[in-house]
Parts: C-alpha cells; structure tokens; sequence
C-alpha cells in the first residue's frame, strides 16, 4: 500500500516538476516599535509585519526574494530553515559561513528551490536578530493533484518563540561582557507573535493574581483564535524559532496524531501534548470532536528550564460559538518541566514512515564526536565543542574554500572526537578550551556519524537540553543514550530499521544523540545548537563539502572579507 | 609684535616638519557594560576604555589608528572632527561620504597628517555610535620648542557629552518611528565621561531632594578632580561633543580668558562663563587666584533647551587641599537657559586673532542659502535643508564622484537657495520636502558663502538652536543676524576684517549666519548640524570639490555599494 503511494507520488512529483513557479517577494527589513505581549517594545519586521509574511510554494518552485536591509547599521541575512539549498549553497543565508552580511541599504537576491514538501520557517541568521524577532513561516506543499500521506479537511499553521522585554542587541551585549549576564528566562511565549504578558487568557484557573485578558480582538498582542468546525480533521503545522525556550504543546481535550517531522514523513502516533524544540517543526492531526457548545485552550509550557514564563494560550473556536467565549476547562496541564524520562519517551517514538521514508546507508564512513561542554575562556562564558569555542572569520568560509584563500580561517583540523578519559558527570575542569574557527572537512559522497556528547556545564549538576541543527541536510536520527557514548554497545543498538530524518534534533542532559548524513551537498554547513544564546556563546561547528562542485555562486555573496580582496584590482 | 611671532612660528613649524613622528595605535572597539553616570549602562568602548584614549601629537605628526570592529553586526566609523585631512580625505571617518562603513571583524587604517595645533576630538559618525559614547579627545600641539600665543603654567583637558539611561540603539529606533518618539532631554551631562545621576557634587547648595555624593572616588562616575597649584596660570581646553545639548562652562569664582576655537587662535578675551556647543572646542586660560583653603565647582548647564538635565559638575582642588574637601561656593549660576541676547554676546565677542589667523578672501564665487525647516515626510519627522532631507547613498559619494559611477546618487543639483516667500516665522507649510541623497558641486579653489538660515519648526514659536559643523575645512564667520537674511543689508555688516576661523557655528532661533571658506580641499565633505539625532533626521548637506585630484584612496575605503561592483570580475 505504502509502496504504492510512494509511486504515485513520484508520478505527482514529475508532473509537479513541469509545473512549478516562480514566486516572487520584495521584501524590507526594518526596526518597528510593535507590542508582541502588551508591553511596548521593538521588533525586526520584514515589510511591516511581525512575524515576517508566510510564504506558501509547492514542491520545485523557485523562491526569489529580493531582501533589502533597512537596518540603519546593521548587517542581515535570512536563513531557509529545513531548505536543503541543493545547487544553491550561498543562499543558506548563513552569515559568515554561507554569505557576507547584507549592508543597511543594500538588496540581496535569495533564489532557491523548495525540492520537498513540509512544514519550514525562516529567520535571521546574524548576531543575534532571530531574537529580535526576525522570522516567518515557510510552507511547501505537495502539488495541488497529489496527495499528501495522510488525510485531513484543513489546516492551521502556528509559528512558535519566546520574547524578552530587554532588546536582544542589549542581550548580545551582555552575554558577551565579563562578567557575564545571563538573559534569563523569557517574559512571554509568543503563538505567531502574539502573547500576553499582563493579563492571562485563562485567569479563572490561575492561582496567580492575574487578570482575565479583556481584549477586542485587534490588539497587536490579540492571539490568534483557531476557528474550526466541528468534527473535522486539522492540520496543525507547528514549528518553533524560540531563542531559548523548550515547549510542550497540547490542545485541551483533544488528542494529537503526529505525522510529519522537519518537512519528514513519520510513523503516526498519537499524544495527549508533545515536546517541540528550537529548530523543530511537526505537522499534527487532532479531530475536533470534543463538546461544540465549548471552546478550548491550546497552550505552551516550557521545559528543560524551570519556568519562570507562563504558558502561552490561544483558543481552538468551535464554530458557531463566540471566540470570546471562555472555555470552560483549564488550559492543559503540562509535564513537569525537569521528567526528562517523558521527554525522551517522546522522542523514542518518532520513526521514518516505512516506504515514504528512505533508509539511511547501512555503514558510515567517518564517525565524529562532539562533546559540548560550557567553559570560561579568559574570563567570558563560552560554549565550545571538543574544546573550540566557535567564532566566525571575516570571510565567509564557501567563498574563502571555494577560492582557496588561505589564510581567511584556521585549516587545522578540528579534533575528530575528545579524550575517552573525560568525565562528562562533573564540571569541565577548564583545561585548553579556545575560540576557533576551523572546519570539519567532509569527504564527498561520504556517509557521516555524529554522536553529540552532553556533559555537565559550569555549575554542579546542571547539564541543559541543546537542540542541534543542521544546515543543507536532513539526518537520520540514530538514537538516544543515557551518560557517556560507548563505542561498542551503543553502536550496537542503533536504529538503522526505520529512523526519522530531521534536520534538528535534541541532546539530554548528560546524555548523547547519534545521527547520520550523506555528505552529498557541495557547501559550507552550520551545525549548531539552535539556542541563539547559545551559539552567539560559540556552540557550533562547520562542515564544508564538495565545494569544488559549488557553481554560479553570486559575488554579491561575498562582499567582504578576503573574498572581497579577491576581486579587488591593486590599483586604479 | 605679533606680525614677529608669527615668523618665528614660521620658522618653528619649518623645524618641527623635520622631526615630524608617526604616532601609532592599535584601537579596538566594542560595546562594554559601563556606569557613567552611577546607572548601569553600556557604551562603544575603545580598547576598553570609556572615553576613548585620548591621541596627543605634534604638529605635522602622521597618525596611523589601526581601528579594528568588535561590534557583533554594526559597521563603524571615526571621524578626526576639526582635522582637515589634507590629501586623504577618504580617513575623514564620515560613513557612506568618506568610506564605507567597517565591517564587523575587520580592521581599517586611518592615517593623516595633523597639521594645525588645536584642541580637538573624534567620535563615531555613522548612524548614532557618538551617542552611544564612542568619542575621545586628540590633541594637538605646538613643537616643543615652540610657544603658543599666549603663556600657562600647566594644562587640563575637559571632554563634553550628554548621557542617556535608554540605548542609542533604541533611540535611534525611536527617531525612525512613525508616530515619532523623541528622545528627550539626556539623564545627565557627563565631563570626561563622568557624571552623577543619583547624587550631586553639590546638594548641600540646592533646593532639589538630592543627596550629596560620598564617592571614593575610583568610581566609573566619580569626578576627574582637576588638580591645580594656587597662583598659577591653567590652561582649560575643552571640547563638547553631546549629542543634543548646548552647554554653559563656568568655574566658580574664576575668571576665563578665551584664547583658542577650534584649533584656531582667536583675540582674547575674559567671561565669567562661556557657551559651548556640540562640535566646538575652546582653550581658555584661568588663573588659581582665590582663596586658596577652598575647592571650587566647575559646572556644564544646558542652555537653549529648557533644561530636565541637572548641571555636570566637577571639582577645582587647590593643592594641598583634599580632593574630597566641600567647597564653600555654590556652583556657578547659568545663565537663563533661554536668554539668547545672552550666547549671542557671547558669540560675537569672538573674532580672529590679528596677525595669526589667516584673513578671508574679500570676494565670495558663490553664495548658497540654506534654509533649516523641520517637516513632515510620509508622516515621518524629519528636517529639511532647501525641502530635502539627507539621506545617504549605499556607495560613498568619494568613491562614486572619484570613478564617475553614475547611479550612486542623484546628480540634479541641489536648490542654491530657498523661496524669497518663505515665512521664516511661521511652521513650515509642509509643501514638497523630500528625502534626498543630491550634492553640492563646488568648483575647485573658489570662495564659497553660505547663509545658513533658521526658521520656525513643526511647533508654533519653536526655534532651536543648530550648531553646524563643516568637515575638511575651517571657515570664516562673517556674521550672526536676526530673522530673515537681506542680501544687500546684511552683506554689507560681514566682517572681513578679523572674521574668526572656526569648523563649528551656531545659528540662532529665527536667525541666520553666514560663512566663507575656500572649496580648496579635494574631496566630499559633510556639512551637517552636530546634534545627532537631528542629522540622523536628515539635517545636512554634502559638497563636493576637486575629486578628480585625490589620490592613492585605499580600495578598503570602497568596499561597499557600486564602488565594490566595480572592482569585481564579471564570473570567476
């Protein structure tokens, strides 16, 4: 049956090919004063909206965005998040690594192909504008006479992020001063940019002095009400672009069927709530077939850090009844925000869809191990990986490869994996970490074991959930472990059956996550925990590929730097 | 006797040219959590130093400032403000007129000549990084075997600026908002970077609930005491570079002697205080002839502004006397903050030093009015010069004008003048003001006048003080008048006879003044009012004079706009 479908789908995917369009953006990216939780503050928007416009495509076609940074000092980029960019690696919209940030006043062209239907956002991927509020949704969808490999009537799309009254160029700062100033935990969560911070959607359950929200239904910090009919089948297609935040999602009353991961078809599954980290994006199935004379609370809660935020509500509208009217159950309860146990049981249901989902090669070719561990480099709080604490050249790294400068970054290797005798349950003794910025080299057409390492931070018994994402892939997620990898017995039991591909996917504390790619991609690759504190503190590595294959990649992309130089008659 | 020492300077300065030194530095600069006025902030720090570190040289000493960005996403600039730059004008530090912005990461090389003795200072020029306190004082002086016209025993140094407890990034934001939100008047005026929010120097004088300051006096904010010996004579140089406020100098009990604007010497002559404001400087010589058992306060008062800012002040310590000793005076009274009869006497107290400051031609080329209105644009605020508002370009007009790149900006010329109809009485009737990028083409080596003339703003009877700043050039002030400049009347009162040279000057409220310089200097220079925000709001105007004739421009000034396409092959 399944094989069947995927036929037919390759049939619709060649007819789609012939088809498909060209969509067109112009787009302006500026500062904006806007209230995103009630609470006077500014945001990046991108044409007067925040968040950013939605783009809508279907499979193969080409996404032109001509992006001009209204900024008044500032450099920008976007990233395509979950676009592979196969064929069109400057267009990652990574800065540094797969482009020179866009100067204030000046247009870059993004031109990509969108290969595979999914659930997508994009965002700033530069300093930390992400933060700020530069992001939007990105949704392909299969062509119009295809199919998809589940059925439903119609859908909803929820973009998800975190939101802190301290401006994030005030946040960079102080995560980068000596000493260090830590953001803390967000003031409000934020369900396409909207969320409320003085009063609560659901007051009567509270026990907090909180008032009931008394809202018109226009106010910028309004949430966007789900209206659906009765005894139907939705679509919620929902990612997250949280600087910091881990969330559970749950609709009260209503179980959610779990069909789609990252753009990836997976094995259905049913949840009462399900995690969903920075980086990640689901499409889930629920049935409205809960009492239509009632309303309910579609909430999100933190995990992984104790919240000081409260959930974040909108409504599901049953159809005919007032938007305005209050539900009359409590928003979900959510789990504990520390049962990390119900956290991994999530994740260890996640599965490729048999027959949809392509099975990774049964061998790897070159294994690397990252340990993540948090250090002070000369005095400032750093993260770093194998003891390298990333920071970016001055000259994007595909230019500088593709061109062979040499001196445009350190061409040492990084450390393939760390010293076996490094006891991950305790504080990093603080012994060589440094800033770098090498790359990891990858063999073309070679297959790619990960396995990230979490290990104890800087305080005693304190190891965090980082959300690792990976540019111009997706991976097969191999598994999940408790403590320190083992070569042997945890290789043993890795799932080569039927694993999910992601481009994200999550470390625990004290544990590590394995993954596998086919470095079949010419380019340059972030890799990076998705937690944008996190990786402006240097939680990232590169990969680079085949970058000999890379073709027609723009010089606008490589406007600074050496590349720069490169170009640059000696005099005139 | 002064036609005497001007050919022993001669000689001097042909002495001093063979020892000429290469001063060097290495600055890096980046944002840094600072308290400069007891509240915790942040400011743009030069090799973590707040002010940044002040340049001292010689005459005809080459400056080598190796500027390296550590700002995480913002360009960056140096402007050497009052320096002339003399055949380098691309190191005049004005972003998108003189260079393209620094990238982050990247390092660039200002290297010029300091040509004239003088107090001056430099600051950030590019969006508004002076605000957020990226400034520092450079001094230049005669050969040490050389005296200056006038004698001291010893000297201080005394920088100026207005501080705000919001960032100037959000500032910046705020003055770019439709609906406008103004800045306000700034939290506390600050004397080499230190002032007092919290406390005063002096509450035991004042009728206001403050708290008399119990500083250790290593504090960030504490004072820098000037120490001085009684009976002897100080020189005073002193700059301001606020951001908006004008300000009032006064040391109780002592008289001032003005000798030196700008650089420029000027006739001496004695004040009980003095105005100074943003982009000027002076030297002033007082002597410590009173009771010396006593400290005396030096005060900075806003002026022209209804002051919200509490004086700046600072302490005059008679040695031996403790530093920390209160002084028994009250601090110096200001002036009525609106008794413009008052800074307008002081204004035309100031004229050229006879026999060493060079005299004006007699005859003006060119005459070009320039007519300040503040307007509305799309709903924007936003001030005008001849109805249009500045706006710069993305490639700088130094690179564009030098390689004849057409589409840079636009090439019309600007309006020579404004409509003889104008009500300079009333606000302004909104009518065609736009934003524009256009230049003034000035023929090389002609004498150019230019009135600047004031006007009502958007508010029924408000006109504010402007304190305009010319780049590449010093001019001569030929006179200060009240309400609408008389092209017959008025030119005849212009002092040709001993008109001060100066790169800074005000124009009054429903006043005008006019100018005279020589266009001699090749290169594109900003004329521009000196309080940030209102340049940030399109207060300015752009000349250009003899490009054809720069040399040996550095392509890194370049990098940026369509003078980097240029440079870049057509594929690679």
């Amino acid at each position: 049956m399944s094989s069947l479908l995927g036929i037919f789908l390759y049939l619709f995917l060649l007819l789609s090919s012939i088809s498909a369009k060209n969509r067109e953006y112009k787009w302006r990216v500026e500062y904006m004063h806007w209230c995103p939780d009630g609470v006077d503050g500014v945001v990046i928007s991108i044409n007067g909206q925040f968040p950013g416009p939605t783009i809508r495509a279907i499979v193969d076609d080409t996404i032109f965005v001509h992006l001009t940074n209204n900024l008044p000092t500032e450099g920008l980029v976007i990233h395509w998040h979950g676009i592979s960019q196969i064929g069109t690696p400057w267009a990652d919209g990574a800065a540094l690594i797969s482009q020179c940030p866009i100067n204030p006043g000046e247009t870059f062209l993004y031109k990509f192909k969108v290969d595979k239907a999914g659930t997508y956002f994009y965002h700033g991927h530069y300093g930390m504008q992400r933060s700020a509020g530069l992001y939007g949704s990105l949704i392909v969808e299969v062509p119009k006479d295809e199919k998809e490999a589940f059925h439903y009537d119609e859908e909803f799309n929820l973009l998800l992020s975190d939101w802190w009254h301290k401006s994030s160029h005030d946040q960079q700062i102080d995560l980068s001063s000596k000493p260090f100033r830590w953001i803390g935990e967000p003031q409000t969560l934020l369900m396409n940019g909207r969320g409320q911070f003085n009063c609560s959607l659901a007051a009567q359950f509270s026990k907090l002095p909180i008032t009931q929200c008394k809202l018109r239904g226009d106010e910028q910090y309004a949430p966007q009400i789900f209206k659906a009919h009765p005894n139907k089948t939705y679509r919620l297609r929902v990612a997250s672009t949280t600087a910091l935040a881990s969330l559970n999602l749950a609709i009260e009353g209503h179980k959610m069927m779990v069909v789609e991961a990252d753009g990836n078809y997976i094995q259905p599954f049913f949840v009462e709530n399900m995690d969903i980290y920075s980086g990640e994006s689901y499409s889930i199935l629920f049935k409205t077939d809960q009492d239509p004379s009632n309303n309910y609370l579609i909430s999100i809660s933190v995990r992984g850090r104790e919240p000081k935020t409260p959930q974040g509500l909108t409504i599901l509208n049953y159809i005919p009844n007032f938007a305005s009217k209050i539900p009359n159950s409590p928003p979900p309860l959510a789990p504990l925000w520390n049962d990390y146990n119900y956290s991994k049981a999530f994740s260890n249901k996640i599965f490729g869809l048999m027959g949809l989902s392509p099975k990774p090669p049964t061998r790897q070719n070159r294994r690397i191990l990252l340990l993540n561990t948090q250090n002070r480099i000369e005095g400032y709080i750093r993260w770093s990986i194998n003891n390298i604490s990333l920071v970016f050249p001055t000259t994007p790294y595909l230019g500088s490869i593709k061109h062979g400068i040499n001196n445009a970054f350190d061409t040492k290797s990084p450390p393939n994996t760390f010293s076996k005798n490094y006891n991950i349950m305790k504080p990093p003794p603080n012994p060589n970490s440094t800033y770098g910025n090498r790359v990891y080299m990858l063999k073309f057409n070679t297959t790619i074991d990960i396995v990230l390492q979490n290990a104890n931070a800087l305080g005693e018994n304190v190891s965090e959930i980082h959300p690792w994402h990976l540019h111009g892939h997706n991976f097969w997620v191999l598994g999940y472990g408790d403590g320190k990898f083992d070569h042997k017995k945890d290789v043993e039991k890795f799932n080569l059956k039927n694993p999910p591909l992601r481009n994200t996917v999550v470390i625990f504390p004290y544990g590590w996550t394995a993954i596998r790619f086919v470095a079949n991609n010419p380019g340059v690759w972030a890799f990076h925990c998705h937690i944008e504190p996190h990786l402006h503190l240097g939680m990232g590595v590169v990969f680079a590929e085949g970058v000999h294959l890379v073709k027609n990649m723009p010089n606008e992309a490589l406007n600074c730097g050496l590349t720069r130089k490169m170009f640059v008659k000696d005099k005139h």
